[in-house]
């Protein structure tokens, strides 16, 4: 549940006063997103999201991920537009925070993920690979693999609390990911936290994904790794193989997966799992319990780590290999 | 912030199934309210609010506070109409949870009161009170007089926490109370609840009241009281003589109050603010901190108890008396 930061309605009159939204009919705090502040938004325009920019997201990255949906949006995938106010700037402040203003975008996250789900995600991931190849700019990815050690510093001392051994565990993998990750895939625009309640759908069918403020230029295969882990296990931690399969699949009707990014994907699943398995540790260690809603619980990650390091090939993601 | 209960899409397609309100275009959890469960439902059919009652609301009362908002809606007043089922039934259950479907309100709640803000809400009011006084049905105020001292038996222990000597001072004024307590004033349905998030406005005017889910049958004038104290206090707990007078007067201008009403007025406010800062105590001791978001403080309403305990008469409210 995310409203970090209120808006009164004197400051959400100057804010939109530079807008062509007219007259604001009404505006909720989503209890949804764990990073930023947003609202609903209903004008006699339209229906919008008004996103406060919070801890992670630096500011200096807003240009690049407001010009990514205007660049997604403009070839056609659906996501979410941001809004220019009149003198044509995305980006503003409302409240001391970075702010901006996008268009709604119809659709409802599934929570029981089923395999129609993870075809469909598959193939509008390929699709908005295709539609980022011809954007102009790039972001490294700040949560990489040379993120992960410096995280690993600031959770090592009392990782051992999560599960014992804990931080032993996550130092030898660190190791082995250093010396095994894949190198010289092809790489370009990946969104980086495709998790379910970024995608949506509407009767069945996908719609579009939002949230794109983790966006980052990266091996496209390593988006499929994050997907993995974050669709196609079940509440009790077990792999499910159709949904990979389907996934996988999907993708490829759109952009067939190289021999190297095949062979690649069990390290790519594992560099993924540890990404998040690091950050559910800080976030575990730095948030008292319940103030940012349920703190997401760091093993399921770890769960999905050790599947992935038992595996010997990609075939365990339902793949001929 | 509030989304207790969460509902996957399979729960949520087969409750919509009884209703006639086309596919889902989506569904949003709102974090805003206290005490129920808020999702905002956008469908082919329009905007309307799903609400899963939890803890505080009985679920025997839920029929009385629907069958409200249908009668004061067909009188004309603005507010949430309950949605019924196409088998005419409003109150339904999903995810283990009662549940009904009302109307969207557009409109936004003042974050800073201003008088003309408290001139529309005593007017709104009068008008809610008049379109009440045909409504059949009555539902005592469980959160009355005779409810105070079995609540404050439940935090007295813990009460001198709060402030030094709190729970001698709280003993002392329901003393006090249980003798003075105003009896004989006109009575009928009141909202018990209007906090200025449960008032709505566009463009300055306003535009309705959400929340019925404390209405109940009680004094009139009891109802003013609570907004007394919800509306006419700054920040710092100082008093506001004319967001008061403001709306005493706008409710005049609709219903006038009686001598006797007005005589009462003191001692409703003392009331008032026991009733609230009764339940900010047992919440404040029942909840952990931040687990359902900021706890509200309970000593804002001692400082309003302790204001009204030092007047004279109602003449400190901007009445001629």
């Amino acid at each position: 549940m995310a409203v970090y930061t209120e808006i009164n309605d004197e400051e959400l009159n100057d804010f939109l006063a530079d807008y062509d939204l007219g007259g604001v009919l009404s505006y909720k705090g989503i209890a949804e997103g764990v990073e930023n502040s947003n609202y609903l938004l209903q004008t006699d325009r339209g229906s919008f999201i008004l996103t406060l920019f919070e801890k992670r997201t630096k500011p200096e990255d807003l240009p690049f991920f407001l010009a990514l949906m205007d660049h997604l949006a403009a070839a056609g995938f659906a996501c979410p537009t941001p809004i220019h106010g009149r003198d044509g700037v995305a980006l503003r402040t409302v409240a001391g925070r970075p702010a901006a203003i996008v268009s709604f975008l119809n659709g409802v996250w599934p929570r029981r993920i089923q395999p129609h789900h993870t075809a469909d995600l598959g193939e509008a991931v390929a699709r908005m690979h295709r539609a980022g190849d011809s954007f102009g700019e790039t972001r490294p990815n700040d949560l990489g693999l040379a993120q992960w050690r410096p995280l690993y510093d600031q959770v090592a001392g009392r990782a051992d609390e999560i599960a014992a051994g804990l931080s032993a565990e996550i130092s030898a993998e660190l190791d082995a990911l250093e010396a095994n990750w894949p190198k010289g895939l092809p790489t370009g625009i990946i969104h980086a936290d495709l998790f379910p309640d970024n995608v949506f759908f509407i009767g069945g069918e996908f719609s579009g994904i939002i949230d794109f403020y983790f966006a980052c230029t990266d091996a496209y295969a390593y988006e499929l790794a994050i997907c993995l882990n974050a669709w196609c296990f079940e509440a009790d931690n077990s792999f499910n193989i159709t949904k990979a399969r389907q996934m996988l699949a999907g993708y490829q009707k759109v952009r067939e997966l190289e021999g190297g990014e095949l062979a690649a994907l069990t390290w790519l699943a594992r560099g993924a799992a540890m990404r998040f398995l690091l950050t559910r540790l800080y976030d575990w260690f730095n948030h008292p319990a319940g103030a940012l809603g349920a703190r997401k619980d760091p093993r399921e990650y770890l769960a999905k780590l050790r599947f992935h390091q038992g595996l010997s090939g990609p075939g365990a993601y339902g793949l001929d290999h």
